[in-house]
């Protein structure tokens, strides 16, 4: 997605070889106009997947999925994420953990609201290694759902996150794809 | 706004009289749809007041004031909520206590991304004390930026959260006022 990458390039600051900051458009302050782009792309490329909810996490998940399920028609959960979690029995819970930031965390979602019928897209900010999107993917199991695919924002190509989600049989699809963060420049992959 | 007090008659679970949950369509599962119409509400209501940016705190507000942000063509930003935050330079930070949760957290937003020419829009999900959107409006003077308007999608207006924001001087506009939730039962004030 040109529009992305161009953002990225302006805008995103490279910190070492493993870290791309995008607080002016995507982590902390939003450009709405390129959230809605995004939505339409991803609407467009899951078009096909008869997807009946988006599921995303808090925080930064939640403005392009909306758009997204805004696009798609279709209603979105974001799941909540917390250090600890007092187990509850109205809540599908499970582990993610953070390389980046080296915490695990719980990630859940309510159960009234995930179903044996639902197709669930499953929409995040960054792929790095994939722990936060298998756990949202072994929620949408619990619930006995089925993933209609994943799309990412900004997919780190350079780590095992694409590779772990293609080897557990998901179709996804990255808006942008940094092949390198190496000597402080953004490299795309394609 | 009729489409969402519909809503919230249809949806929202009255727990006792102090608590209105509204998980289905605002703080857990949203309805893009009831987002976006409330995205126009807010921008119709605030277009002559010259906003630069909409402001809100992470997680429930982001979707709202999304739309919001979206309708007005001006950036978004959510300020990032934690229980203890590192204290940083690079940071405007200010306490917000909850007393729905009783706790305190720190509420947070990137100096690089509030100037003093700019005018603020503040939108959060709730209004019951006022609590958070004092905290924010703080951070906007902190900034030496104007409080364009705050807009709120539900006020308890049982709460003394209006009277403070009004006292300190801002305009509030609330799509829903909640004036009572005795006998399991919303009421609204108007």
């Amino acid at each position: 997605m040109e529009q992305l990458k161009n953002k990225i390039l302006s805008e995103g600051r490279v910190l070492g070889d493993q870290v791309l900051k995008v607080d002016s458009f995507l982590n902390h302050r939003i450009d709405p106009a390129l959230m809605s782009a995004i939505g339409d792309t991803f609407a467009a490329l899951f078009a096909e997947e008869g997807v009946t909810q988006v599921l995303t996490l808090e925080s930064s998940g939640i403005a392009p999925a909306m758009m997204t399920a805004l696009r798609l028609r279709v209603p979105l959960i974001f799941a909540r994420k917390r250090k600890s979690l007092t187990l509850k029995d109205d809540m599908w819970t499970e582990k993610a953990y953070s390389f980046t930031k080296q915490e695990e965390s719980e990630v859940s979602v309510s159960r009234q609201f995930l179903h044996p019928a639902d197709r669930v897209l499953i929409v995040d900010d960054f792929l790095a290694n994939g722990q936060a999107a298998l756990a949202l993917a072994r929620i949408v199991a619990q619930a006995g759902a089925t993933v209609a695919g994943i799309g990412i924002v900004i997919e780190k190509s350079f780590q095992s996150g694409r590779a772990t989600l293609l080897e557990a049989g998901f179709r996804v699809e990255s808006l942008a794809r940094v092949a390198s963060l190496s000597e402080g420049r953004v490299t795309f992959a394609e």
